[in-house]
């Protein structure tokens, strides 16, 4: 299915999707769906139905499960980036964008240099954008997005991944496609706040087993550095095309 | 020189460089150099001076040349994105990233399906945004963005570049790193609008020489497209780090 989906965790019933809140106002009063309409409806965890609605209600979309696939579109790698915290709408740009490539899971991190604190509403509206990019981007998977740690808390998390990478513009070694190992099924790579990593975070995170790599001479600001590593390392793997 | 650039693109006279303008203010009032300072000066060109300040004031930052150098940091490869003009900020977003990335060239182009026009005031707009990117990011060529042209007129200017390739969402066969040579010194890579390539342009790009390739099952925003497409090419290029 090309189009966009519409995002309804709770499961069917007896082979019956019922859709309510936002998402079936969104349906009925925005994009007009009729009865007799089939549109396509994911629970965000990997399932995709497609549904045949019989009633269209603000409040209420209900419909036939017509077919049920799993995990469709999806990558064959967990990608994870551990982003520094940015200013204002950066963020949320970095998820947006993450989300529409394929990227599994963004852990905030508050870092030595990092300007600012995620605040609850602040993670809220990163999980909202994220959703929005799942479904316009025909995701079936929705990325988590953690609660934002210290680098400390990263350091812990690091062997649950397969390869842990950091992007440091200090580097002066190899590129990503030099370290990321094509057989890893999950990487973590960790992106720095706009200011940088210091020494000592870098000198950290090598001690916990991560490798460092090059973006090259240019300054990249945190947020392109981001999508790039993201789109690279998903094109590296094969999850890109 | 890791810290920012400033821009001036009158070459120094008897190895003295006079900067006037917004960027003399901007040295002066904004970053507040002294006399004696020695900051890094890009002609936009390729030309980089490293410059000892003997006179700041807002209308006028003059020093002696230390150093020139050429070229620094510049990409090896010529990549140039034609991008199908898109709606509201979203280009801006699209010179922004490319340029810091290494992007050389970035063509507009009015398709079928695109929404709005390029007005000479957006056009000033994305270059003034290239520019800001280029200072920041410490590039010493400035992308030339061109005026919109038409598809057709893009197709005419094809032969120019070693290699031309298309990101076609209805693409189900091989990704960029399958398509691109990586022994082309210049390389063209056309983006299309929100709503897609119509099917004849398509073919009239593949008449014209273009290979299409695809960025996956999911479905990008055009901006987000040409971010990725920028990264992963200058990346498989050996550009990126």
């Amino acid at each position: 299915m090309g189009f966009e989906l519409y995002y309804s965790p709770k499961p069917p019933t007896d082979g019956q999707l019922v859709i309510t809140g936002s998402e079936a106002r969104h349906i009925a009063r925005v994009i007009r769906h009729k009865v007799g309409d089939v549109i396509g409806v994911t629970d965000g965890a990997g399932a995709e139905y497609e549904v045949k609605l019989a009633e269209v209600k603000a409040d209420r979309v209900a419909g036939r499960v017509l077919s049920t696939q799993s995990g469709a579109r999806e990558p064959k790698h967990r990608v994870t980036i551990a982003q520094a915290v940015l200013k204002g709408d950066r963020l949320a740009q970095v998820c947006e964008q993450a989300t529409e490539l394929g990227v599994s899971r963004i852990i905030p991190v508050q870092t030595a240099r990092t300007v600012g604190r995620l605040s609850a509403a602040r993670l809220a509206r990163l999980r909202a954008v994220s959703l929005a990019a799942l479904k316009s981007s025909s995701r079936t998977v929705l990325p988590g997005i953690d609660a934002a740690i210290e680098l400390g808390g990263l350091l812990k998390a690091n062997n649950e991944f397969d390869q842990t990478l950091v992007a440091y513009e200090e580097e002066t070694g190899p590129g990503l496609e030099a370290v990321l190992k094509r057989d890893a099924g999950s990487v973590l790579i960790v992106i720095g706040p706009e200011g940088g990593f210091e020494p000592s975070e870098i000198d950290a995170l090598k001690t916990a087993g991560a490798v460092s790599f090059s973006l090259g001479p240019r300054r990249l600001r945190a947020e392109t550095a981001a999508v790039a590593v993201a789109a690279m390392t998903l094109g590296l793997l094969g999850d890109l095309g």
